[in-house]
């Protein structure tokens, strides 16, 4: 047997049956038309921006990272519940502007920008992170063609790391951002070329769950934050102190103490030094505000032993989860939170792996998980299913193509 | 430094550019109007068939499973190459069917088939290899419901593998297929039932590298072919022996020798049992067939240093190239071949890092490469891109979308 990851607070049972806010997914899925099927919920990402809202000092504003989810339902309503949106790659830039979200509120990080897509972040008044002098060269000259002044900030490669982070982008060679030392001259000279200077963006890494982590890496933030502004003889009007936020995917993970994040920020923000004294502060969250709030649902299609082992084969598979599948940034593959939705809370009575219906040995969903038996026709539950799941799977996949998606 | 896997044979230089098909990549770019582009070359894919055509027995018949790529002007041009074509769903039907192929001519494996898609199938006329008992009265029942007497074979669960394979489909507990011991049972079954009984799949794994793991696969298999049919007391119309073929992507990697694999196989064929005396006998390759004919290009949008190394970021990334990037179905992250198309051939000067455009640690596409010194603008290529990189990539992340694809 091996575990399954912990299920997200905020599911309950109806009559036996998974239920996502209040509405059981036998039901879901017969309005969807269809399996398999993403749920985001709004309740819960609405809950998990009050408890977050609750958590940190008022100072501090929260960017959305759509690379999560840009599902365009989930966009609009997430992006009421936050100040700034952040966004990847000129395809995210269209996909804001779709939904009406004005330039202003939205910045672009990114190592490999196409002339193209400075040329439409600049356009939309929307704030560049710049990654290199190289780039920096190539946004000041696109704004005087526009007759555009360039939004600029700099993203930091800081010379620390976020500890225990799933993906570590600080902390040594990485094609991320500038180099710390090298920043304050570049700050100089982008505004001294007359950019409207929006200040740094110091992402150290993402996916943690320890609060002393965090807390450590928001202090060295600030703190390479402050030496660059007096290096650089500038004030920041705004800092980006990236997020690293992490939710608790696989057994033995727990939640993310942010209250203690939280504290511990408040403290810190009773002394910042003067380079930061007007500084809007923001977090950069993805994973964290809309990653619980989802669900993924396939159905058995077929119950088979094979060897003594049995198999539960769902329409859904890889093509849809490819990191719950254990082949995104992962090593070694641990079971997601997964459940049979149509019986759940009942108790474990089989050891069953549950696969997708891809005809390739990495299409898992679960490995040897204890669950109440299952039976063609039911339905399987993969949660933790709100950010990087259909935005971040192969859904082409041998011909399958996208799950569909509702926000409820 | 860290080696490149070995560049496939076939790609020369012209003028110190990397020429495929006698044409240099600077002009295919230009021609398909922007990077990043696939280019899929109609010569190698040929040499390829030829070669193989020539190592293996006559009796031997091809099959392309079109999961590899199934870019329309790809499968039009080797669906005249090959006897057979194998589907992974009904969407991969559709798309043969959009090209005019005949049903006869397709069979479908996959653990997870839909009734929708065992119906679209029966209908046209389509191979069912049956995964289960439950898909077999499946089929019977919509074949009934029809009019139409399904086409069906059955897949097998192998009790042994495909040696030092890079992804094994047989001995041991397996989705895929029926338990040996119980394939003649149901084949029984589902001939009295008055199906057009299509014989056995043996499918055992894919990715190997040697001869000799190959051979005894095949030499298991048809032993195990003839102890299904003879214990059902029937004659098997068709097997399809699988495939397995690998190609060499990392460096220490030598290409199968296929004559050694139709040397054995001609011996063998010399005194086949009864039972398989009739039989149409397949191999069924993907990979093997279009892996190394296929080069995936990106160009140069930054060089940039961080703490002494250089990084190469393209305008591509893992978004089109997963496998390259390590992030399926390998433990340790090895270099693809990989090269600087622009200076084709030159001497090695530096040491650098391939990344691509994705805000993501994991988008990597060389890590600390020995390559002539590149400059933005360059073209990277990307090879062994020809098989698994458009089809099983999650375009769509980070607002990116799909590489164009050209067939030469």
């Amino acid at each position: 047997m091996k575990p399954v990851g912990p299920i997200p607070e905020g599911y309950s049972a109806i009559d036996g049956e998974l239920a996502i806010s209040g509405r059981r997914v036998s039901q879901l899925v017969e309005e969807a038309g269809r399996t398999p099927l993403f749920v985001y919920s709004k309740d819960l990402i609405a809950q998990r921006m009050a408890h977050l809202r609750g958590a940190m000092p008022g100072r501090i504003k929260v960017n959305y990272a759509i690379k999560a989810n840009s599902f365009a339902p989930l966009l609009e309503f997430i992006s009421k519940e936050v100040e700034g949106l952040d966004i990847a790659s000129g395809g995210e830039l269209e996909i804001l502007q779709a939904l009406g979200i004005a330039g202003e509120r939205i910045s672009f990080a990114g190592p490999g920008k196409r002339d193209a897509e400075l040329e439409a972040a600049i356009a939309a008044g929307a704030t560049l992170n710049l990654e290199s002098e190289n780039e920096a060269a190539r946004a000041l000259a696109i704004g005087e063609r526009l007759g555009i002044t360039p939004r600029l900030a700099i993203r930091v490669n800081p010379d620390f790391e976020l500890k225990g982070s799933g993906m570590k982008m600080g902390g040594g060679a990485k094609p991320f951002g500038i180099d710390a030392e090298r920043v304050p001259k570049l700050a100089k000279e982008i505004t001294d070329a007359g950019c409207e200077w929006r200040g740094l963006h110091i992402f150290t890494g993402s996916q943690a769950l320890g609060a002393d982590a965090v807390i450590e890496a928001q202090n060295n933030i600030l703190d390479l934050a402050d030496r660059i502004a007096k290096e650089a003889g500038l004030k920041l009007p705004k800092l980006n102190m990236g997020g690293g936020f992490g939710i608790p995917y696989f057994a033995g993970d727990t939640a993310l103490d942010i209250e203690s994040v939280g504290h511990s920020l408040s403290k810190r923000l009773e002394n910042l030094p003067e380079s930061l004294d007007g500084a809007e502060l923001f977090i950069e969250l993805g994973r964290y505000l809309v990653g619980e709030a989802g669900v993924y649902l396939t159905r058995i299609i077929d119950r088979k032993v094979s060897h003594g082992e049995t198999y539960l084969v769902t329409d859904g598979g890889l093509h849809h989860q490819l990191a719950a599948s254990g082949n995104f940034g992962t090593v070694v593959r641990r079971n997601y939170p997964v459940a049979i939705a149509s019986h759940f809370g009942s108790e474990p009575t089989e050891i069953a792996n549950i696969v997708g219906c891809l005809c390739t040995p990495l299409d898992r969903l679960a490995d040897k998980a204890h669950l109440p038996r299952a039976e063609v026709g039911d339905l399987v539950a993969v949660f933790c299913a709100g950010a990087y799941g259909a935005s971040a799977s192969p859904s082409a996949f041998l011909g399958q193509g996208p799950a569909k998606e509702v926000l409820i």
